[in-house]
Order: structure tokens, then C-alpha cells, then sequence
């Protein structure tokens, strides 16, 4: 199987900007790539958009929009891939493919949306249509309300998880401080997530504001090439795994997270390591309590355990494994098509020694969990510095 | 780079089915090709879904509607792919894709649309959508009036295609009285087609009802093997080329037709085939006047040209290469995500001599060309008949 390598990222900075189009969007973080991997749009064999909108965008088709940031790119295919809020690793393993498939050589994947200038209900709805439809007892629930259900399923099972959410969402916010890209960047302390206030109301309860990742525009991009060139700054993807569990919540226990723990299992026996080797995380915390879930996916600790990495300490900068060093969701902001790719991206700046005040020191592998739907589209991917 | 062969197909009738959901066309169609692979949903690796939706079905995250015709489907990756009215080959391509990476032995792809709930002015505007937002000249065209245009274009061009959209439209209609999956059986008279009558009034003009296809429900599916297993009858896929254009129609010739053209001539390429090999073609007629001009694309005539083959006879039943005996998106309906997988299963019906009243009679060699949007996202395929 043909080796996957990161050669190039592209990242605009997540918030509301209004003025911007989905195509300027889109546009920016693909140039920024194509820079950075030093390839102009003819050495691209094939594109990838991930892309949610379900609603939110007027563009239906969006996927040759990426031709329009370079004339080199006509003609060469291009594919949107939806998978909800795993949309971006959904296309970025679609090129992952269409390489080691001797299709492409080198593929431009970027992710995008725009979000912020829909009202918040318009939003709510978008993402709630992501949900299963075919029972109306799960149609009607926004995502709020289905990860409220995860957190009092978690409080019936293991212990109440509202303190560990609460240090979820002030450690995030705090990372969130170094990185330029984030779109809410203060600093919230644990108190002021734990507690409801009118600042802190609570969404879907228990789950308060501070425990709901952010509404966002932003896109990100990367270039991947089977064959790094002289010069590139390059991330290997040393495995890459996919698992998809089924739509409806009755055919499933959510809390057992299983789509996530098998997508993990899979990427760490296909890249022959274990969470001891993980230098750091990006997963997905559309909601505090996913990501404390998402610590048992990684392997760090037992069902309901979580918050002993918190407490531990081992989850936050400096610690045995840091997870959301880019602020996460939560605070980076969560563009939902452009999510899977940002993470990705991040995650081959941070192993290439180009993530600026979020860098650690010599990071030996980063895994990556993005999400779609309530742990339904599950990819998890180990990545680890190329030459230099 | 491992063969691909369609080992199986399902398709749903195409019509209005008020009572039928997204998820039970899919299911329908999934189980119908497993059942003809002979395969259970654990020896499938991956699934992918070609639907374009854009505001008509509720499911915004539809990939893992699979997951519901086979519980051993469980787990295994789904994903949705999106490009408008190529969607289906789009998430045929991918499944491919995956084969040939080496990421799955056997794939199933599901192609999808529910359209008939919604009333007709807000399937032309989800269908609009895939034109290019981002000018307001273009934002504003429905599909009838962007191809209307091309009418326009070609009449100034080469001569009035009136007529000759006239004849493709009742040979469209003509074919599908053959096919008991069509939406559409009833003969209509070249003089039916021709003339504007209150039962043909002009849509766009100068584009009659008659030159329009249909808005319709329905599923089809194909199930991809690496490897045919004993039994199985087969087709296999001797090329598969995708070039995507620019999405905004300023920035190029409409009636040149450059991506479909491109499309087709390196399918051609990559099967070492010409156009007197092919015995039969499935072409994107969404209108009569793109019929026309994939006429050209396919090789069969230079610019212009087109009526000609009507003429002669060409594209008939019964002709040197007869076009659309399924009665094409015309008659036999264009649920827009179904669309290109329904387009490869008829045609591995047709070459594994199991297309019942539309078989013709030992064909070599089948062509597909499914086109998202107009001109933008291309798909050529040419078929084979495999093991028998």
C-alpha cells in the first residue's frame, strides 16, 4: 500500500465572518496549501471537498469551488463527501483512496462551512437533521439534547460528569489562548463552566453554554502526496481507520462509544503502537461530555473513568498525553465540514514544528478522532513527523 | 491496479412513491443487489451513498441508512458522496476507490432521491442550487433555463436542435415502454414531442415539458468486487475516468461540452477503445439537449452534428448504437442520486443478458456518462461483460 504523507496545510482562522463567501472561504485555505506544500494546481490530480451544509449554505454543489483557487486545477475530478461533522476526514480519506488506488499522485483536500449567518435555531436544525428521521422520538432531539442524554446516562452509570465536563471546557478554553486560529479565545476558568449562570445558562440540561462547542465559519485544507517532494515539511499517516456504526440511537448504547473505541483499536493495531506512544490528541468535543468519552476511545482509561485524567492531569498542556491542544471544538471553533480536516491539519503543523504557541516539544505520534453524528461516522487516524 | 467488476444490482421501480421513506428505497435496493451478489452484509467492507438532497429529504446524514438492510453491515465504513446530479457515480467511483486501495475486496453502493413529496417550484430551486451561487446572473437560472440557453446557443451555432430534441425525447419514451422500472411508459409521438400543446407547454423556452426529464423517487445499487466469486454473473469495468470543470458557466463554453468530451475520450483512452466498439450507451439526457450533445462527447458525430444520428438511424433500438434503452433520465425517471448508479446497474443487467425486454442481443462493450450540474462534474465508464 502505497505511504500517505501531509505535505502542505491551509488553515483560515475560525469565527463569524460575515462577509466572507463559502468560496472565499474555501479558496484561502486551499492556496494557503498549495504554498505552503510549494505545488501549483496543475501537479494536483484529483480534489476533495468536505462539506456538511444540510440547509445552511446555498451552494448545492460545491465540491469544483475549490477550482476556482487555482486555473491549474480544471479538469481534475472533484468530489464532496458528507459525513456530518466527520465531513472533512470523510474526504480526506476518499483522497487517502484515490492515491493509494494509483488514481492520484498528490490530492487536495479541503473542509469547509459557513455557519454564523444562519440564526441559532436555523443552525440547531441543520445539525439536528443529522440525527435519525425514521423515529420520531429521535428526529425531534437537537445534538444538545442527545449528548444531555450521554451525560445523564453517564451520571446513572458511573457518577455524576459535570465537574470533569466543566475542567473539559476550561482546559480547551485555556488552550484556545495560544492558538491564532481559535475563534473564542478567553480564558474561562472552572468555575465559571461549572457553575449556570446568565452568562453560563444551561442549553439542553444538564449540559450548560460552555459545554457546547462553538457555531462557526472556517475551512481547512491539506495536500497529501503518496511521494513527498524535496523541500516539503511532511506528516505520514502510519494508519487511518473508519468505522460506522448504525443511525438510529435504540440499536445502540451510546455511552459504550463503540464506533469510536473500534476506530481507535483498529488505527493503533494497524500502526503497531499503543495510547503510550500518543504524543498528543485532536478529538472530537462537539460536547464536553464526547470528549471525556473519547478519553476511554483513546485508550487512557476504563469506562467512566475519565475524569481521573483530569484530575491526573495527563489531558492538559504538559501532561502525559494533551488533548485539544488547538482549543478543540469547544473553543477553535467547529465549522462542522471543515472540522476532520483542521484536525488533521493542526496535527501536521504541531508534527512538523509549525504550530506556533501551541507546539510541544518533539511530538512523536498524534492521533486524531473526528466524529459524525453521536459516535455514528467514526475515523481515527495515527500520524507521525516525515523528513524534515 | 486490481479489476473492478459490479457483481451484483438492485433497483427500485422510479416513480412517485408518497409512501415509501428515503431509508426503505435504499434498503429495498442494497438488499436486492446483496441478493443478487449472493453475498451477506459481513462479507461487504465498505458502503458508500450517492445522494444529492439539498433541502428535499430531511436526513441530512444519510450514509448509514445502509447499515439498516443488513445487520452485518454493522461497523463496516459509510460514506456519503455528493455532485449534484453525478452523485451516484460519484460514490461509485469511491467505492471503486477503496477496491483498488486495497481498503475493501467487495463494496455496495447505494444511489438515492426522494423528490415527488416536495412540490415542483422547491425541487427546481434545490435543483438550482447546483448551479454556480456566486453570481447572481447564474445564482437565479433553474436548469430548464441553463439549458434552454444551451438550445439557444446550438440553434444560433449550427442550426435549430428543436427537432431533433423533439425525436430523442419520443425515442426516449419509445425505450422505456420496455422497461418496467421507468417512471414514464407511455408512447409519445415525435409529433407529440415536437409541438406545443397544453399537455407540452414550454417550461423554459424554447425547452417544451417534453424535453425535461422527470422528477422522480428511487434507489439503485450495485455491489464491487475485487475478485468475482463463483456464480456470480459480472460485469467488469474496463475504464473509469472523472474531469471536473469549473463550476461557474462565465468561465467557459456550455455548448462545448469540454468535460463530458474529456471524460469519454480518456475512458476511451484507458480501454484502448473507440466509439465503433461500443454496443450500447446510457447517457445524461436530463435534457433532450444534452442528449444531443453527449452524441458528440461519446464520439459518434463532430459539433453540431447531433441530428444526424437520429436521422440515420444511429441511436436507436436496433441502430449501430442505441442510446438510452432504458428511456434515460427522460422516461425512465432521474431521482438525482440514484441516477448513476442506476445508469451502471442497468448496464451490468444489460451485459449479463439479465435485462429482460430492453436486452439487446450480445453487447461488447457499454458506455455510461453521468454529468453533475452542466458540464461540471463528468463520469465516463466503460463496461465489459465479465465471467458468466
Amino acid at each position: 500500500m502505497t505511504g500517505i504523507h501531509i505535505v502542505g496545510s491551509g488553515h483560515t482562522a475560525f469565527g463569524r465572518f460575515d462577509a466572507r463567501s463559502l468560496e472565499e472561504l474555501i479558496v484561502e485555505a486551499a492556496r494557503e496549501a498549495l504554498a505552503e506544500a510549494g505545488l501549483p494546481g496543475t501537479d494536483i490530480d484529483a480534489v476533495y471537498l468536505g462539506h456538511f451544509n444540510a440547509g445552511m449554505a446555498d451552494d448545492g454543489f460545491a465540491a469544483s469551488l475549490i477550482h476556482q483557487a487555482d486555473d491549474g486545477l480544471r479538469f481534475k475530478p472533484a468530489t464532496r463527501v458528507e459525513n456530518a461533522c466527520a465531513s472533512g476526514s470523510g474526504a480526506l480519506y476518499a483522497g487517502m483512496n484515490a492515491i493509494r488506488a494509483g488514481r492520484a499522485k498528490r490530492v487536495l483536500v479541503v473542509g469547509v462551512e459557513k455557519m454564523t449567518h444562519r440564526a441559532t435555531p436555523e443552525v440547531t436544525k441543520a445539525l439536528a437533521s443529522a440525527g435519525y428521521q425514521g423515529d420520531e422520538a429521535e428526529a425531534h432531539l437537537s445534538f444538545p439534547q442527545v449528548f444531555a442524554l450521554a451525560a445523564k446516562a453517564y451520571a446513572e452509570r458511573y457518577g455524576d460528569p459535570m465537574v470533569a465536563m466543566a475542567k473539559i471546557a476550561s482546559k480547551n478554553h485555556k488552550n484556545a489562548l495560544a492558538n491564532p486560529l481559535a475563534q473564542m479565545r478567553r480564558d474561562l476558568s472552572f468555575e465559571q463552566c461549572n457553575e449556570i449562570t446568565e452568562k453560563n445558562p444551561l442549553i439542553a440540561p444538564p449540559l450548560r453554554l460552555s459545554d457546547c462547542s462553538l457555531i462557526s465559519d472556517g475551512a481547512a485544507a491539506v495536500v497529501l502526496a503518496g511521494e513527498p517532494a524535496a523541500g516539503q515539511r511532511t506528516a505520514h499517516i502510519r494508519a487511518a481507520e473508519q468505522v460506522s456504526d448504525y443511525l438510529p440511537m435504540s440499536r445502540r448504547d451510546l455511552l459504550l462509544f463503540e464506533g469510536p473505541k473500534r476506530a481507535v483499536a483498529q488505527a493503533y493495531a494497524a500502526a503497531g503502537i499503543g495510547v503510550q506512544d500518543v504524543s498528543f490528541a485532536e478529538v472530537h468535543d462537539c460536547f464536553t461530555i464526547a470528549e471525556l468519552l473519547m478519553y476511554e476511545a483513546l485508550g487512557l482509561c476504563g469506562p467512566g473513568q475519565g475524569g481521573r485524567l483530569l484530575d491526573e492531569g495527563t489531558v492538559y498542556r504538559g501532561g502525559k498525553l494533551p488533548v485539544n491542544l488547538s482549543g478543540g471544538l469547544k473553543a477553535k471553533g467547529h465549522p462542522v465540514g471543515a472540522t476532520g480536516v483542521s484536525m488533521h491539519a493542526l496535527s501536521y503543523r504541531q508534527l512538523t514544528g509549525q504550530a506556533g504557541d501551541i507546539q510541544i516539544e518533539a511530538p512523536e505520534l498524534g492521533v486524531v478522532i473526528n466524529m459524525g453524528g453521536a459516535a455514528v461516522a467514526n475515523y481515527a487516524t495515527v500520524l507521525e513527523p516525515g523528513q524534515v
